[in-house]
């Protein structure tokens, strides 16, 4: 069996019961790649080891995502999208008053021209 | 001159130009600690040091803020922010599409009940 992407970066036998062995398989050596260089190997190990096996994937899952994106914005990684995630729920949530406030406007006018 | 926060958590001498002590104050222990804990001070260090100075106080900030958000959630981190965001900006776009139609209709109602 060939050794993990995570054991075959750090050039070590990859040992039945491996904690990365699950989530980085040898034909994915990217995705190990990013998560070793942004949080190091021994922390991911670490973060793994310290979470119920049922959580493990989905910490995986998030911290490539992280470690991807400081990979390609070296200065605010994901939190660059967070702000502009916030900024679009301010510009989103703000042409929603003006638009009830057009709907409520439009609703008495109509209540004044067609009396019920 | 007392040690920068980085340097007296790995109890090391902090050198005249030291890469952290700008961004870690004595005073604020907690901000390298988790920074550490997430990343590791040699990451960090590589990280700083591959980007011109006028950009490290914002890449501290954002290593920062993620690693505080992995810290409170060991799982999804900072990613669980971004889901969130993403559900509301989701949300949002689609309450502000039923406002939209209702003023369009609206208008189309009151240009029949109203002729110019």
């Amino acid at each position: 069996m060939s050794p993990c992407a995570a054991c075959k970066l750090l050039r070590r036998r990859c040992a039945k019961g491996c904690v990365f062995a699950p989530y980085f398989p040898p034909d994915e050596p990217q995705k190990f790649a990013n998560v070793h260089k942004i949080f190091g190997a021994s922390n991911v190990n670490k973060m793994l080891k310290d979470l119920p096996v049922h959580q493990r994937g989905d910490a995986v899952s998030s911290m490539v995502y992280e470690a991807n994106a400081r990979v390609r914005d070296p200065v605010y990684g994901c939190v660059g999208a967070i702000s502009s995630l916030q900024q679009q729920v301010i510009h989103l949530q703000s042409q929603l008053t003006v638009a009830n406030a057009k709907i409520l406007s439009m609703q008495m006018h109509q209540a004044k021209v067609v009396p019920t």
